[in-house]
Order: structure tokens, then sequence, then C-alpha cells
């Protein structure tokens, strides 16, 4: 029950970090949607790792192969299921962690939970690797989104303390979006990246690591998306998000800091513009009473430092009972902040197409007779 | 779909500001839980109106009626309903409302989806009024966890820019949760408490209002609870969470500071004391890799402040399609954090006892055969 | 978990056969619907009990009292939550049951499950009176059909052994349906009714009862709804019919008979009839694949005789741990067939509801945006 | 949403008839379950193509590839995932199904849904070969539960109008069963299997399928699995059953001859036996009010005949809109139900181990520590 994401499209999400292979199955796609597998890879590269200086050398290919589901370059609407091979694996890295759980990762709580039997290699199922069949979900549902002029993107708000400027609250041109996309240390502000960077291998160089905000923008969104309560966006998009390792914190809009302001400074007034109702402002971040208003949707996530880190550290042997020195060996990001990003926009992908065929709120009057007009395609 | 919460237990609310009543059905609780009514309608005044200065003139018993699902004070295993009557509504204040909206409220929203057939009087089902029936749910829930050893409790950390101490990353005394519980302001340190109801008058008496930020603690959680990805304590109890009208941010632990920590800072190291792991610190806030560590899980939600307030705001006539000054009136809160507290608190009940219903991770090699040994009661 | 019925809308059932008060909410209703209360009524009272000679003398007003979820006589999208009272219990009948069960009835079965906590009045949660909350979703649910072109009827196909002709499989017309609708013992062929009726008074004569089979058409669904696999209206449908209490079976189209066709038997030819394509005969019942082909629907549910007899029948003390007779006092219809026919309408018209709100599984090339042409109402 | 099955255990199955591949995610299998790999290709032997005289020529070795989920020969708590190629395939065959929709198969109806995007190549999704990876969920499960000592078997009750004896209502003895699974042909009397056997061929002989029934029993079951109304054991079981392709109908216990009986013949009477409950007879099938009542589970799942037959048959052309003879070629079963039997024992198997992962209806009122002994394993 924990890997699954999605009420109308099922994302689920299967495979270890150093198992034979990792992979996704995407059960709900409509039928008759395109995957282009090269725009498909381009943004599974934006996740891979090895890509920059300041990343894990562990190098994986990550080609997904697509087993099922498409029919001619079409979704066939029958449940997709892609596989990601893991070659590059190095297990006798993990072998004492099982024992000498290292702080801060899902070592010791896995161990609680599934009292020795669950695969420690890599962090197995917890591995930050599981991130990459939810990118191939998510970047197919990107592409199905584009078609609808819906885009999403997302760049590193800030890392190691240094930051960008954030997304403009009225939505950013498609130029700078793209920009970011084909970044592979995406900022609005590139003195802003530079220092990022600096700080990066700064930690790495003192067996360090550090963490990051990634902040994300969906435009295009009609509004009347998402319901009250528990199914509103931000609701949907908040348990998917935290689903990302590593994610401490989420926020919409000005989030933490609408805590801090008054009413007259947090209402965004209406006004209306070319004929459509807007606002002048966007402090809700495109969402009120859980329902999109047709303005940008934005969020924040916040990522903790990678925890596993060159230094020494106190662990415990949970077999002897008592204290260990722990000193974590193996291939790590100093910050996985910036692999991170095609993340972010992966999940927001799957929760805004997931969204957009919930039921509807009001029901047309007359059905569409199924088998009326056969062959009938609206795309 | 939007009104429902919980894997294994299945909070259902229903019910308008203004309807004839408000409610909630809670399916799958456990059998033969002694529900306390007195402690529940305490628990419930807790959040109720006009309790205080700083909050909204309606007076509301807000005394739930059970239905069904309690058999001589104990649950007996059907599900469980409870009604609160809306009595003392006053629905002429809301009639211009669905033409011109409320700037940050979601009546703009509520109108395109719902496409005017929406109840908008007093906010519909998008009201405040809804955690009421929330905390009936949680307060029971709340009522079986303390028989558990399992203790939740929420304060003001932070309103209209003052600020409370933080709960103790290693867990506070039960005397201090239970001061918490009995205060109508409850804040750690009482001056800071005096500090934001000073700052909350001022807002109110400018025609504003203010946010805040509300933090809570659970302790005595078991170790292992919860799962991996989506399936995470963090992602159920944010989902959750971000169902609570006005929320707009969520942070775990050390949350959004995480972020600016290195990892040597973040990671919380492990020790042994008296036979049991724990660690020095609990930046985590009680979760690794989705998973209870056994250590006081704790998290911040981010409420906005409230967008009913005095001053004259821009907005739009919808049939006009036009710009409209607009003056809210109505009896509102200048600042609903107080009594977002024990909401909180509800929310945070009710998704732990959902985690403690999951099914086991390990499964017993020998299965207990029901009706063996009759009439055996484990409570 | 035990009580809730559908993917879109949720309909949740709550009470106690002699608790204060039974009801339902359903979440996901569009919005905009209009309910007539008047025909509601009238649906109920197909499934109330004192209607016919053949039924229990216990006699409920069975007004369900809207709560919410309904504005000004149409649904306004938020949950709608009905609550019928239980005035005319005699809880003193049941006093026995706790530790000398009724044979057929799940008297035992809850005793092992809730250990003793659950309410054993009237059968508790496990009683018929259960239905008639469904019978309200449901009669809500035929409004919205009907409106749409889709009509549900059921009558009792069997009874005591004696048969009614089926239902055409090419459809049956609408006056012909009305009259079943009209009718408190609802049968094709009056002389079948008779026969049964006969039947069935001569079994109570005896301390007995009898069971029988429903049969219930839909008419007028578009081809194209419902999926594969579990997805499949068969599959839904079946789930839920099997919620209904006393049914032990159900089938589709030839059901069991199909079992013993030839493939050249029970394949349905298609032909082109009036520019669209149709079958000859319907031995698929409407669904092939999971999938509905436009043809009508049709599905058959056996019920079991009513376990309450009143002749003298073996049981156990379950406290003594030795057999026990056991004569079974209380008021009980020697055949809750009849009143059962609008509870399988009910399930029937709820999951083709649920169905028609499934999302596309074909996505529009061009999303309408909400909020550009205000107040665009399709119904 | 179509190919999940599941509430505990969420069995996810992908793939198309001649798709690169077909599979399977199972998601929450309880950790450290020994996988028997040979035993587990032993059952999938018994579904596969080309064992038998009377099934289809078309042979596949349906060896499943595990690539994640298993460590050493046990479960490990993360996602199972599965998979196994499709070698075999003949695509040219199916060319003409896209126009020409062959009755009783989901041809036409696929084509409405999915307008044409549909893979119609075997059946594509619709295809009785993706029973192969539910046999492999379900045979893991059949694993785990045996060795809890619920034994699950099935068998041809009756097949081209000849009948087999049914399984005794107290159960069966465990060699009988054992006989059952070992058997290509499963009958309890041999001579019924002979007159099956000679039914076949001579529909096949003359290019026409029969169809039969599968009767299913699980012994062993604790008594107070399931819950009332939609949480039924017998509502999840039939959900499950009419998933499997060809499915008509299912019955529980004594079924449809339930609604023939009286109350006094169809009520089982209890008595103590052994210092247990049971009951002399067991027309119930096992279960009251949707919980389980520890006697053995029984029911019957109706296969329609296969739709695949060699005669000429009556079509239409959906582009010409006007009839069309088809005659349809490829290879298939002239009767499905041999290799259906240990397809309903898979499905059973799920539905079975997920209902015992049931939160459980009484809470024990001491919480296990998780981490107080680390490394405590029941199994």
């Amino acid at each position: 029950m924990s890997s699954e994401l999605g009420n109308n499209i099922k994302v689920s999400i299967f495979g270890q970090s150093h198992a034979e292979a990792i992979g996704v199955t995407v059960d709900g796609l409509p039928a008759g949607e395109a995957v282009d597998l090269d725009r498909l890879q381009a943004f599974l590269q934006r996740r891979a790792p090895g890509r920059l200086d300041v990343s894990t050398p562990r190098k994986e290919e990550d080609r997904p192969h697509i087993l099922c589901g498409v029919l001619n370059g079409r979704t066939c609407g029958a449940p997709l299921a892609a596989v990601i091979e893991n070659a590059n694996t190095r297990s006798q890295d993990y072998e004492q962690l099982k024992d000498i759980p290292r702080p801060g990762h899902a070592d010791y709580t896995a161990q609680v939970r599934y009292q020795g039997f669950q695969d420690v290699r890599g962090g197995g199922h917890f591995s930050g690797r599981l991130t990459a069949p939810l990118c191939v979900a998510g970047g197919i549902c990107l592409q199905i989104l584009e078609r609808r002029g819906i885009e999403i993107a997302a760049h590193i708000r800030s890392a190691a303390g240094a930051e960008d400027r954030p997304f403009r609250e009225l939505g950013e041109d498609p130029e700078t979006l793209e920009e970011l996309r084909r970044s592979p240390f995406p900022t609005l502000d590139q003195k802003a990246g530079e220092n990022m960077r600096r700080e990066i291998c700064r930690a790495r160089e003192q067996g360090d690591s550090v963490g990051g905000v990634v902040e994300c923008i969906i435009q295009g969104l009609p509004a009347g998306l998402g319901s009250g309560m528990f199914g509103g966006m931000d609701s949907r998009l908040a348990a998917a998000v935290f689903g990302i390792p590593a994610v401490k914190g989420v926020e919409f809009g000005a989030g933490f800091e609408a805590a801090r302001l008054r009413g007259s400074e947090n209402n965004d007034p209406y006004r209306v513009e070319d004929g459509r109702v807007t606002a002048g402002r966007n402090r809700a971040g495109g969402i009120l009473g859980g329902i999109t208003t047709g303005m940008p949707l934005l969020f924040r996530a916040a990522f903790k430092p990678t925890p596993s880190i060159g230094k020494e550290q106190d662990s415990v042997s949970l077999s002897a009972g008592e204290g260990r020195k722990l000193v974590v060996h193996g291939r790590h990001d100093p910050c996985i902040v910036p692999r991170a990003v095609p993340v972010v926009e992966a999940v927001a992908a799957i929760l805004t197409l997931d969204a957009l065929l919930d039921p509807p709120a009001v029901l047309p009057g007359r059905l569409r007779r199924g088998g009326e007009k056969n062959g009938d395609r609206d795309t």
C-alpha cells in the first residue's frame, strides 16, 4: 500500500536500489496519447546521477524499457509498465548497515518494521533511486499535459543557504521555463546557482552534505480543479511530494510566510482582465479551498541534507545494544536537490493529470452514447 | 470523494455551515472502545467559537449527537455517526457572495467548480465550521490512543509574528501537555501568548486579521509505524492537515530549516538508553523513511490570516464581468489559530489510529482461530 | 471499511436496527441535480415493511431527513447526509441471541469478530433494515439517471419455487417497467405472482420461510461504460449486490445457464439496426469484457430464505459450550424478496451513476477552461 | 483503475496478450515469507496452455521472472514485481478484428471505450492470458496461506453439461485436494471428467465450444474474517472472481439453490464438537453476514463457452456500418474451464490473504513497542 499514487491514474512504483530492476506501472492513463521516448529519456537524464560535478559518481543508464501499455507510439488504455535495470550496483558497501543503522536514513525504522527481512542494499526500496520510475510515469504525464497547454517546471529555490529568486506569482514566460529544463543546475538567477554550487562543493570537501528547497510552478491549469477538504489539490499534491525521499516540508503560495502576513496582505484581490477573472497577485499559489483558481499553482518542497556523509557519526549496534562509531562509505550526492528538481515536476505532473481525470462536479444533461460515432477521436 | 480521510478508519465529514446540520461518520473504529462523552465535549469546547475575546462572537453549542455506533458507552464495531445541529445561523449576511467573491475564500473557485449550485451561506462546505465534526472523530480517536499511552498535544507556535518556544524535540512532560489542553490560548510560554493576543487585537481593531503556526507533538508512538514512499506517516499526515481550511504549509521535524542545515547537523546520531535505541536529538521529527522512529513525532502547520476582514477589498461582479468594491460583513475570527489547535490534534489522532490499524508488515506464523476462546477480550 | 460503496460517489451506510437512527452519506454526487422528495418517499415505500400481507408487521415510517447536501431542492456538491429515525423498536426480543446465536444469521460470526461488543438488537448493523438508507442513496441516483434516459427496474423472478417470466433480453417497454414499480409484489406475469404469494403464505403458516431470485434490468445505458478485469461493470455490481444481506448468488445475462451452452448459442451475433450496432439477442446481459455493450444490462440475485423462522432450531450456548434448542421470536418476513426488489434497483442505480462518473478512457484534446463562461450549466 | 485487486495487498496486473510482456506487481505482501519458485512454477503449469488435448495448441513457457520484492528467497516488504515474456505470438491472426468484432468478445466494447487506440492483438488486455500474472500473485499467496494451515483447491464442477460431484460441505480430506491439484483435468469423480472431455472434444470437432462451472473450497480459515455489507468476504471474492474473463455468475454455499429452499432447510443448525462451535451442514458456504464461520468457504463460478469458435458467425463492419460474415481463425481452447481452475484458486488465495491482513476489529489494549526486541520474528 505504500508505493502507490493517484486516485484516477494509479502509479505504482516497484524495485529496490540493488534489486535486478526498478520500475513502475501506470493504470488508468487515457488512451491515444503519444509517448515520445526521446523526450522521456531527456527528462530522465535530468534526474540521472553522474551528470554534475556535485552529484554521486555512480552512473546508471536509467533507460526505461516499456513492456506494455503503448502501441504504435500511443497509450492503448491498458496499464503501462516500464522497467529500468539496475546495472551498476556495488552491494558490498552496505553489508554492515543492517546492524549499525546510518543516522538520518530509514535503516533503523525499516529494520524495526520489517524485522530484518528488508533489503538494505543501497537503501532498498527507500532509496532515492526509486524516483527514477516515478520520473518515467511523470514524464509521460508531462507530455499529455503539455499537449493541453499545461506547463510544469521547477528550480532550486535555495541550497546550502544560498537563494535563487522566487518564481513570479503571476507566471513565467515559456522561454524561462524551457531554460530551466535545459539546465543541469536549474536556477532562475545564474549567479545564485554559482553560489549554491560553491557551497555544495565546500560541504563535500568537508565530508558533509547540504539540503535545499525546490520550487515548482504549474501554468495553464484550468480553474475549478480539485475539491474541498481532503480532496483539495494541496492535500493531494502534498501527500505525493512527501512521498519523495528526504522531503521535510511542503508549502503552497505564500506558505509559512502567510502565517506572518495580515489578511489584507495575503488576500489576492480579484480583477477582470481580458474578460477573465484574475488577481493582481497570487499569494494563494493558485489554490483556494483546495480548488485551482486558474492562476499559476506554486509550491515549494524542503529537502533535508543527504544523510550519507563522509564524517564519522555516532550510531549503535542493534545486536550488541551499544554505541558504535560509523563511517558511511559508498557513492553519495553531497546535495540531492538538483536531481530532485525533475522528480518534483514528475510528481506535480502525475497529480495534475490525476485531477484532470476527476469525475465532473456537474454532470452533463445529455450523455454521449458510446458507439454512435465510432472512431470519433478528440485528440 | 472530497471529504473522506483515512485508510483503515474512514472519517467522512458532511454538512454546510448553514445547513440544518453538520456531522461525521467513522467507519472501521475498533469495537469495545469506551467513549467518554464529557471528555469529548470538553475537547470540542476548545474548538468552539465565542470562547475567547479574540474569536468570532457567533456562539454554537457544538454538542454532537451520536446516532449509532456506540452501545452502552462503547464502540460496537458498526460505523459511528454523529450530528451537530446548526442553530445560530444568520444567512442573510452572505447573499451577495455568489456574484462578488470574497478574496482569499473559496467563493470564486467553488462557483467555477459547482457552477452556481454550491451553498455559499457561511462558506458552505468550505467553512471552518466543518472542523467541528472532524474534532468529534478526532476526539474519540484521542481517547483510544491515550488508553494505549499515546499522547497528542499542540500549541500556537507563532501568531501575528510573535513566537512561542518550540516543543522540546525529545518530548515534553505530561503536565505541560495537560496545561496546554486546558488553556484557551495554548502557548508554552505565557508571555508569548500575551504578545500574540495583543497583536491579534490590534489587527482586529484595524479591520484586519492575522495568521499563525500550530505545532503538534505525538508522544508514545511505537517505532515502525507507517511505510515507505506514499504510505509514509508524513505523506498521510500532510494530506490530512492540508484538508484543514486555511493551511498553507506543513513541515516535520526541522522542516524547512533542515534545508539550511548540513547533514552532520541534521542527522540524529543514535545511542542506546535503558536498553532502547534512541537519539540525542530529533531533527527528523520522529519519522525516517516515512516510518516512525519511536521518538516524538513533531510537525507544524502554517495557517494563513482569516480571509474575512472588515477592510474594503477589490473584487469583481462575476455576472457583470467588472470590478467591485467589497466589504465583508458577518462575524469572523481575526485569527483562527487558537481554535485550530484542537483541530490539528484531532487530525493527528485520526491518522495515528489509522496507522496503528495498518496491516502488519510481518504476518504471525500462527493465526488466531477466531471462535476458539469465545469472549476473549484484550482491552 | 465495511459499509462503503462506490469509486466516484461514496455511499456510506450507518446505523443499527435498534440504534437511535440509521442513515447514509453520499459524497461525490454531481451538483445541480434536482431531488424530488415525494418520488424518493414513494421509492422508499416499496421497501418499507408492513405493506404486504407477506411481510413483517413491524411498521416504520422510513422517512428520511436530509440534513445537508441539498439546497433549494438541488444537490449542491457537498456530501449529502440523510437520517431515518428508528421509532418502532422492540429490543427485548433479542436479549438471548448474544449467547445463543440464530442459525443462518450473523449472530455467531459477529460475536467472534467483535468479541461481544457488537449490537445484537434486531441484527444490529447486519439487519436488513440497513437497506433503507441504501435505498435513499439509490433513489436519488435513480432520479439522476432517469433524467438522462437510463431506466432501472426489477421484478421477482422466482420465489418459493414459483417462477415469473424473465425480462426480455432486448428490453422491456417503459409501461411494463412502470407497472412493476407500482406493484407491491412486482412480477411480469400476474399469475406467477399469485402462485408465489400462496407459497409464501403456506410457508409462514408452517413457521417457515422461503427465498427467491430478483432480476434487474438497466435500459438506456451508453456503450463503453466500465473497464476490463476488476474494473468491470459486472465486478463492481456484483460486489455491491453481495453487500445486500441474504444474497447468495449473482449472475449476468445467461449466467449459470451460459455454462451449459455452446459458444454458437451463447455468442450474440452483431447486426446493424438504424445505423447502430446491436445484436439479435443478449445472452451477454449487456456486458462484454466488463464494458457495457449498449444493450440492456441484465442480472439476477439469489436471496436465501429469511433465517428467522418460527420453528424450533438447534443452536448452542456459547458461554456453556453446549447445545440449546432455540425458538426465534420477534416479527419477521417469511420472504424478504418482494422488499428486496427496490434495494436491488437502488444498488444498480448507485453503481450505474458511479460508472458514468468514471474518468474518461480518452481525454479530450482541448480542456474546458473553468471560469471562462461563468454560470454555464448543462443540466 | 481496472486491473487492481485487494484492499491490503494491492495486486496490479499489466500487459496485453501480444505485448512484449505481461506481469504483475504486488504491494503490501508481508515480509519474511519464503517464495518457493519451483512450486510457483508447478502452480503456473496448471494454467499454462498446451497441456491438454482439450486446450489451445499455443505453447508458452509462462516462466515468471521476479524483478524485485524477494531477497534470499523471502519477501522483503517492498513491492514484488514479476514479468512473463510473450514469446509465441502470431499477431497476424487478429488484424481484421478492429473493424469486424468477434461476437462474445470485448472487441466491440473495447473499440467503443478506447476509440480505436486499444491493442486488439490476441484480445489485448482483455485476453485470458492476463490470468497468468494473476496466478503468479495467487501462487505466492497460496504458499503464505498453506504455511498457516489454510488450503485452497478447486475442481470442474460441470462442463459441457456433464457434472462432477460437489465438494463435501464439511470439507474434503487433504489427499483429495492434493489429487485435484495434480490432475490436468481436475474432477472429484474420474468418470465425470471423462464425460466432460468427451463432450469438449465433440464440440471442438463441430467448430464449437463449451462452458462450465468451477467450484472452489477454502479450508482452515479462522472464523471472524471479513465484515458486514460491502466489506463481506462474499462481496470481495465476487468482485475478484468476476474479474476473471468469461465469468458470468458467482454463488456461495447453496447459492441459487438457496432461493428454492425453505429457511428450515437452508439454516445450518449449530452444535458443539470437540469444544468448538460448528454446524452439521454448511449451506452458508462458510459465510454469514459477510464474515467467515470457520467452516469451509465454498463458492462456484460459471464460465461461458469460449467465444472464439470455428463456425461462421454474423458480425458487422464498424466502418461500413453493415453486416459481415466472420470466421475466427487463430488457436483457441474449446473450453477454458480446466485452465480456469488454478485461476480461481489464485483469486481465492489473494482475497483470503487480503482479508487476513484486515485491520483488527478489536484493538489490543497494549501496543507492541516496535524496536523493543529487535530481530524478533514470529514466522
